[in-house]
């Protein structure tokens, strides 16, 4: 076990390009993991490692994080079918993938110290601190914390850090404050924050209408075990598949929102989000999930899916409970198996058909309209099933 | 009390022109109601009216149902906030109203027999039914589901009938099963309940993109403890309001959409519902709770909605509990005050803006960028609020 | 695949045993099976074997009830860890291991017709009747439900059918209906159904106060993954546990319930119960499990919980749900190992020590006296933690 | 409005004795506020406010908690009629009458500081700051949290501050901490806190066995809209009537409890309590709910009520939905009228008998034997509440 090593999980931006030699001066060897989970292309990706390299990491690993993103957060995720505040698709949630990442890295490297570039102000924090607690007994480093205890001007001072130690930094101002990845993109900031209307310029992915195209579009996603496993015939890789489904239904301006969250320190945090290919993930699954889950499942489940997202929203993605709720989601994709027609002209996305042995058909009859149960059983049906309704009001309403 | 009348919910369709003469011949005096809510012009009325004195009706009365529709559904149905399987907007339950108007003209006439046209097949007769039983003991008489117990081609049987006694039959024949009312329209029937995409027909108030407007639209809500009580500034009674958003929604397609329902009797539901006006009411209504309800508010309260939209949706419309539930939900929104901005440039409405002196803001302070509190306390925070997740990996995962 | 033959679950009492004959003359040959849950001795059980021969049974089937009881429902149960409507544990359940050892008999058989003795007032058919029909399709005859068709006195009538046919008939005339196995004792009827105070006669497994032994008792239960598996340190298959639990803790008069039930079809239900043993196992297992299951796996696993006892009350033993639910639980269970002492001096037991490997203790430190977190910690704690009340308070109190 | 003046939180004790004149050294004006909740007489009431004076109070205040402890704290909580994680009926729950009293003393004077004793480890900050910060806009100061921060032995420190002083100092060294008011008892500390079984001197109003009066307890409540009013006939005010029954009960060892909490900051706190009075008024609440709410109502209230108490433990007493969830409970309450026979032997007590006008008798029908609904109504119910469970066996288990 090395008591010098430590894993930062490295993105070459400003906060945790500062983090390395701040960590090594502390006496530290810093081995940095860049977990790639789609926000970026391959230059950017040379050019971490290279940044890396440049501000004396000892070591640098890239990690593609498009498999375990897939696998230990959109997989669960579309199987739950539920959205924070029944709104959020939970695109931050790539964080876990990356203290994953780390995780793993330190234990290649046989060390228990973890660092990240995370600010003493917002909930990524909460999100990292926690995956890492929950996985075992890790030291936590936090530089940006860490000088924000003196520090007000956060990035001015780390700016100044780098340049006197002569590294450069790379100047970024923007509107908005930007998060892209695989799962999508989130704007916040300015006139967002402020409960105001968003300028034109809040939009990443997603066209607006006078950019949609003419024709409308279908595509079809076959499902086994509740995972999506194919686009219009083709089986795909789950990121794959979902980075094809962000580009097309971008197009139509699909999976756009904007809301308020209650984060997890208890703050309004408002913002807008973009996830054209998890929105039309959940479309299809949901359409597939009515027409084969008993009612029991459907009344049900959702309880289990909203604790999920609440707890992966929360940080407790490696509470014992999370995998608990798994084996129950996982046990009810058991015939979330089949075909889902797509369809969008543009603005939202709908369910158009669905294809599965396991769909729950009245024996083929048309619904409502003929059965071959008799009026004598609905109407024993209705007493007895609203016996203690009508008891109440004999009682009380006489 | 008259123990010969009874009071029958009429719409002046074939199965309530059949009700008329058969209760008759059995005996009763049949006095009609009809409750307008919306699917009806003033031309439709009188023709109801006429309809029921034409088929030996002792009395007829037309009840405006707007108002009533809009207290005792619409006003608690988006405090509420939720959708049945968080989709369907419950857009039949101007059953319960048109059941409410009903017993009012009952007890007007000191009787407590009610007569409705439900089949006994479908769902609406638990609604029906179960709706009058809890409001006390009444007698309730389904004529066709009396004769469905003799006759399977129960709409031949009721034509036959009629013309037999010499009435007009009005022939209507439909590709879909359509319900119309002010809250919305259903389509249902043909190859939506085959699972299959619904044809270019199946489309009632909500133009396709072809026709939407090519100018966006803008609207201001304003809200009074959780009431939506003003339109661009202007003062509007609910049900003028909500029809007023229908027609402006409508324009752009907002408030579409299509889904599998699990039923009351347990059979699977494939219906399309277009109700532009309620989906711009909740989106409004909800950013504007996002923004002023206190995080435990917003992360319970859908429990209890969700609790009196299974309710509603299954017939307790008159079951104790769901006042009880009404009386949390009035509670709720004593904040819920302020004005919201929807802003649609097709297929899906977004709340833009709020504005209400109840916003939750962190005191001015720009969220997630600066705050007022130390570090050290998100540290403590981060610490307390994961200790039990971290005792177990501590525990469990050394 | 016979088609005449019919598995009829068979108890020896009146209802099952005119069941015989009646679905003889009927063309049935008649396959009986008794599932011995416990409430009879090795005399009662030949009796039931020479009873089912003697009215003319194809074939007679013993089933040891015990090892599916517990397999099936105690188990689960006892990982659930609650009770209906907080009170009653579900003491009913056998019937559907009795299901179970007919479904397997049919299977057998190469039938696929049941019958069993419930009558068309209880709750027990829904049990039976929705057990079966979620297992597949089967044909369902249920004699008794039949006959009350044309007759209201069935017993009496059943009574004449068996002796008309000169078959001997056991008179016994009881104070209360009894329900007596493994799990415990029901009784209801008389003035129990009256909600006055039940007689000295309603009792049956626990003692009264006068009769309990002068020496408090202390038995050490051991769990493996949420199962009890020891006694005292004694390995034992898990329906011997509970026997003797239920012998052990009868005499100190724990376990004993009196309640009032919403029933599946919506009446009232007032029973006394008994169950010694179930009401030690649950006791032992809650307290471990206080111990070792992480604050958010005690604060969501009694939702899942309750829907399992909910499912199992109402009949819905085989509906998909139950399933994902048991998934669930057994996840839940991973850490749930360790050793439990209970005590009772009479009237109600405590589980007065726990061992474990897995108690999440604060790292020996003693709780709220003394900790190695500073206070600025728990300030911040605080501080975030109620962020949101407190900006409430702010914009709305001042 | 003063800014010289704060309100303390005053028992008497060291911590609190410590914190008047180490305010008064930082300028504050002290004014005390000792809320008697019924763990003291009149002797120590008088030496309370001495004390006060002696040590240099500006003012000093005995309010009587019993009152607004009942209405506060009592009639919400047993109308919930659900405890902490099954179990734990929240008797630290004064704190928040005492945080009550203070904010309205500090009204009186104008002033919005408050000060109280609790130490920076435990969860009584929680609920004391929690309940302040939720009140509005207020300053907090905490003394013994204060000079935790330098000191370790914070009560050594205290009492040589104080006799530096020249004030004496009571000495009480116990083998427990014990926690006494009029709701209840708690005992912790010692081998509890080791998960070992706890000794003979861990006990303080439940008499053990050796001591219950040979013969049984019988005493009959009244409750009106769910507030307990009357006890043997005679109307009594709530503190009062919880008193009279906590000497009842405590006679023969009812109401006490041994479990392990989670406690807010997410550690397990075990502990052991007694509650002879809120188990008695739990116990023939729960009995009459049982038998006068409706179906739908017995199963829905829990989730509230387990809110609620969530609430009230985590210290959100103030949180806006506490006043939600208590105007669903008020409102679920109209029926709860009538009288409840409560009968004990000793060491658990029965709802024996219950008598309203509200009961939801089936007709005078006695349950389950005989019914007026037919036998197909019955299958008719059977089969259409079965009816997706049936679709999904024969869809997927053919």
């Amino acid at each position: 076990m090395s008591d010098k090593s430590i894993v930062l999980a490295f993105s070459g931006g400003l906060d945790t390009s500062f983090c390395i030699p701040w960590l090594r001066e502390r006496g530290w060897d810093v081995h940095t993991v860049f977990a790639d989970t789609g926000g970026v292309d391959a230059e950017e990706r040379a050019y971490i490692e290279a940044r890396a390299a440049e501000l004396g990491a000892a070591s640098h690993v890239t990690v593609d994080g498009g498999p375990v993103l897939w696998e230990g957060f959109v997989k669960p995720f579309v199987m739950a079918g539920e959205s924070y505040q029944g709104q959020y698709p939970l695109l931050v949630s790539d964080r876990y993938l990356i203290v994953d990442a780390a995780l793993k890295r330190a234990a290649e490297l046989g060390t228990r110290a973890i660092a990240h570039g995370c600010t003493g102000m917002g909930n990524d924090q909460v999100r990292f601190d926690l995956a890492v607690k929950a996985a075992g007994d890790y030291r936590i480093v936090a530089p940006i914390r860490e000088i924000q205890k003196q520090h007000s001007q956060t990035r001015a001072y780390e700016q100044a850090y780098l340049e006197e130690r002569g590294f450069s930094v790379r100047a970024r101002q923007k509107q908005y404050t930007i998060n892209e990845n695989l799962l999508g993109v989130t704007l916040s900031g300015a006139e967002i924050d402020r409960w105001e209307a968003p300028g034109e310029g809040a939009r990443a992915w997603c066209k607006p209408r006078a950019e949609w195209p003419a024709q409308p579009l279908r595509v079809t996603l076959g499902f086994r075990n509740g995972e999506a496993v194919s686009l219009d015939g083709e089986t795909l890789p789950g990121a794959q598949l979902l980075a094809k489904l962000n580009t097309l239904f971008a197009e139509y301006g699909v999976g756009r929102g904007l809301y308020t969250g209650d984060t997890t320190i208890g703050l309004k945090g408002r913002i807008i989000f973009e996830a054209p290919g998890l929105t039309a993930l959940l479309t299809a699954h949901r359409a597939l999930e009515e027409a084969v889950l008993s009612k029991a499942q459907n009344r049900f489940k959702p309880e289990v899916a909203r604790k999920w997202v609440e707890l992966v929203y929360e940080g407790f993605y490696n509470d014992p409970l999370k995998f608990d709720l798994e084996a129950f989601l996982k046990s009810s994709q058991a015939c979330v198996n089949g075909e889902v027609v797509l369809e969008t002209a543009g603005g939202r996305v709908d369910a158009v058909a669905v294809r599965s042995p396991h769909i729950l058909n009245a024996r083929g009859a048309t619904y409502a309209q003929s059965a071959d149960w008799g009026v004598e059983e609905a109407e024993g049906f209705i007493r007895l099933f609203g016996m203690s309704s009508t008891l109440w009001a004999e009682v009380n309403r006489r």
